[in-house]
């Protein structure tokens, strides 16, 4: 299969996307094709050979060829007219704003570009953690208990702590913990500085955070393996960059078999027919026996492969029963019928 | 102002797009310029001055200028190279798919086209009857209860009558009242014929219902009146559709002032900072002195003009404070950290 591994963006996640995107080179067994988007949202064709993280800090990456995204290819120009890319599939691994918000599923979509990642859908209520509390009830699913603000609205905590998180960013950033009124300000700003809302959930010292990643091939669920991931007080932004790069098998969390399945269920209901398409890792906390989503990771760093015994037997397999697009023919019939009904 | 209309698209929703874009020519006092998305996702420009619906049913419209949508512009071929179409804002009213699942709000966005319209992530809770429910339950919106169904589920219905809606699908399209169990498996098949999941809710007899249009200017919210619709059982397409067309101011429905409060908060809550860049429609009930979420119209047909008193002014001034997209800087610096680390 020739890949096609979409990275970059407009985003705060861009530089994570770029570790991602070439960690790929070591776990995936196909032929690797390379997409970058810039944050002025110009694609680029870099060379497999030659790919390396310094390419896009360095700007390096503008000697490479320009591509145009048209109906069903990226293009680039040629010695006599345009040339097109040629790949099977694309894999969106655009972390954060741009991938994980349905800006590039949409684009794909548009030019019918067959897609591994998260329709649009998916990445609306998985990319906004608003939203993501008000999904996860619809499929009845806990989740800790959160208070939404603008960064228009009057903000106040009566007990401490809590964790601010901006509700569109993930890899932690703009995420702080507060342990009294003083430190809530600073957390604020910080916080706004990259959104525009924040939600503001109780911090609960020690509360066990499980990590479990998977897909639906052909309506059956394939699973990874679950992890208790370590953690500093939290995972800030610079530990959590690291894993994007992470290729090294994780240690299965020792968890009894009913505790397990539990995680399992709940990952099924938040998958649901909404993430078709796409192979995600839910963080999942287990507080006194109750499993709840702490988020969806639409697009997980690296692709959550070192959670998986054969990482490249699943994506091969997703690969080959992604969905495809409805068939809408349009007859006219009621433009007729209106045209009928004013005598025109 | 010059405002481009963009409407069609490829969706069930397709010709009532071209029906309300048409009726926009009644309503605004701007210089309007139509850019018509077809199923094939082409776009052309179609002449203001000889607009009609028989253009598209036809296929007359392909006369008429190819467009090509490119970073800050849509271009036509010209004498000379390519020349760029003139306009300041665009307004996108493509109903359903395309255009209210948020599809076009991504081109637009990752286009830098300013365009009123609801963003990407609104379109998502929006477009999807699922996810409004969830999103409703989040912003603290009462909506009747109901049971979600995918294609493969299985269908138990206790109590009729109940009424069968396909979750991305509006303008009642697919939608059925069943009474009784016969009814059921038929009515499942026509809604599954258009889409693979759906929601069911008790179809309560001579529940009241009304509508309320709006938007956030600068921070302000603007009414327009509530009216309380005419409805046969209830809308079907046919009828729903004449309502794309439809100019005439609607009369203010009978309620009292705490009452028409109720609704009013009941918008707030929902429009939230979600749907900022837009002018909605919301459809609720009334039930036991009780306000219900039905469902957020984020494209309403011919935009809900009837129902303001001064629609031109409203869509003006909203169409001055559109929302800007968050200007995000890459430094390099965790890419750089990570080269350093490695000693490369």
């Amino acid at each position: 299969m020739k890949l096609a591994i979409i990275f970059g963006g407009k985003s705060y996640e861009h530089e994570i996307s770029i570790v991602s995107a070439i960690a790929m080179k070591d776990i995936l067994k196909h032929e690797l094709i390379y997409i970058f988007l810039n944050t002025n949202r110009e694609f680029y064709h870099i060379p497999t050979d030659t790919i390396k993280s310094k390419l896009f800090s360095s700007g390096e990456y503008k000697k490479s060829d320009k591509l145009l995204l048209k109906n069903g290819a990226f293009t680039k120009k040629a010695m006599f007219g345009e040339k097109t890319l040629d790949f099977d599939i694309a894999l969106n691994i655009i972390h954060g704003g741009d991938g994980e918000d349905g800006l590039v599923s949409s684009l794909l979509e548009f030019n019918n570009i067959q897609y591994l990642g998260p329709r649009k859908g998916a990445c609306s209520v998985a990319f906004n953690k608003f939203l993501t509390k008000g999904y996860a009830s619809s499929v009845d699913v806990k989740t800790i208990q959160y208070k939404y603000y603008t960064n228009k609205s009057q903000i106040s905590v009566v007990q401490y702590p809590v964790i601010i998180k901006p509700v569109t960013l993930g890899s932690s950033i703009g995420v702080s913990i507060v342990k009294n009124q003083e430190e809530l300000d600073y957390a604020l700003d910080v916080a706004f500085e990259f959104d525009d809302a924040v939600i503001i959930e109780p911090f609960i010292q020690g509360i066990k955070e499980y990590n479990l990643a998977g897909c639906k091939i052909d309506g059956e669920f394939v699973f990874s393996i679950i992890e208790e991931p370590q953690k500093a007080e939290f995972l800030d932004f610079d530990k959590k960059y690291l894993d994007f790069a992470r290729t090294s098998k994780a240690i299965e969390a020792n968890l009894d078999d009913e505790m397990a399945n539990k995680v399992k269920e709940t990952f099924k209901k938040i998958y649901n027919n909404t993430f078709e398409g796409s192979l995600i890792r839910c963080d999942l906390f287990i507080h006194e026996g109750e499993v709840y989503l702490n988020e969806i990771n639409p697009i997980p760093g690296s692709m959550a492969n070192y959670l998986f015994e054969d990482f490249n037997a699943v994506f091969t397999s997703l690969a080959s029963s992604l969905p495809k697009q409805r068939n809408i023919t349009i007859n006219y019939e009621y433009v007729n019928k209106i045209q009928a009904s004013k005598g025109k």
